[in-house]
């Protein structure tokens, strides 16, 4: 198992290089599935547009991966890297929302094979809590404290609307929850030690079309 | 309107600058719903957990928005930014997906308030061909490269799963799509000229939990 060494503490790896970890292990997983055994650096760069010097400098913060002419062997960096990501074990998470997108990301089959599941959903509708998505009962937004508690999540997803988020978070966050992905497009205000990601389509695509062409 | 200057060219602006840019005007948009007129960079700063001297500096690319004392005129800088960001007219959106995530997309309210909506939706599955998403008909693929053109759209979404996703893209692009926002997680295998914007819930999950206690 990856443990960081005593004289190289784990704050002095950039953040923005573990953000590019989860992309290196999908291309690798995505080379095991088509039975491809050995890659390279430049090979990976190719992939994910990615520069292979800037590949083998974050692979270099965890140690020593690929042997010089020989590359990488695929199965090992992808255990290497789950270990790293903690993802070895898979993920429970606490869903809250169960509109739209709470419900596709119930039934998305991408999250199991890469270390996540929702384990709890949550709703404030009375129309909805107790009806079924997938295999999971929708439960009193109530309840979210106690439940994540009893059931030991460490993450939790907000697909609420935005006026109800922060409250949402701090449920979560009250139980035990320490990390966030957070689709409502608000930020979270939230303690130092809770870890809070983002996605809003909006915010990407307005920083796109910020290079179009101007009408 | 805003025009980049002659001697200032728009290239010189950083990107990560620019992917600021929508998290201002999010905030803005939300303060002015609550019908506030005035903020600062401080102010601004403690929302949005990014520095005032940054956001200062990210604004100052673009002109003297605030008055030193008195902060920025809300309605004003959220003019200004909307121009700047290219969404003073709305932006319509090729869809390819009609899973739960491009229903989803369909249906989602966040999208036309900030300058966007999805103007046509495409799927494979003949079940689904003919059948309605909120107000659209969802159209065979086969048809996105002459719809995207006639429609003269410039922006796509691939909402399909990721051994459909270059395809699709391609067809997207050839119909005369320059901006992409992709949810398959796969990266895309595209011209230059064109801008993809990756949506992967799955690498934001694994870049937090390597923060998280080791099992």
């Amino acid at each position: 198992m990856y443990r960081p060494k005593e004289d190289d503490p784990i704050d002095d790896i950039p953040d923005i290089a573990i953000q590019r970890l989860p992309l290196y292990l999908r291309a690798l997983m995505q080379m095991q599935d088509h039975h491809q055994r050995i890659t390279s650096s430049q090979e990976l760069a190719q992939h994910l547009h990615i520069s292979s010097a800037q590949i083998r400098k974050d692979l270099s913060y965890f140690g020593e991966f690929g042997k010089q002419g020989t590359g990488y062997e695929i199965p090992y960096l992808i255990d290497q890297l789950k270990d790293i990501l903690n993802i070895n074990a898979t993920w429970g998470m606490a869903l809250v929302g169960a509109g739209d997108l709470g419900r596709a990301l119930v039934r998305y089959n991408g999250f199991r094979p890469r270390g996540f599941y929702v384990a709890a959903i949550f709703d404030s509708d009375h129309g909805k809590i107790g009806t079924h998505v997938g295999d999971l009962v929708i439960r009193d937004v109530s309840e979210i404290t106690r439940a994540v508690s009893e059931m030991g999540l460490r993450i939790g997803v907000v697909a609420v609307p935005p006026a109800a988020a922060q409250a949402v978070a701090e449920a979560l966050v009250k139980g035990g929850v320490i990390a966030l992905l957070n689709y409502a497009p608000i930020m979270l205000n939230m303690p130092e030690s809770v870890r809070v990601h983002y996605i809003d389509p909006v915010a990407g695509l307005q920083s796109m079309t910020y290079y179009l062409p101007h009408a």
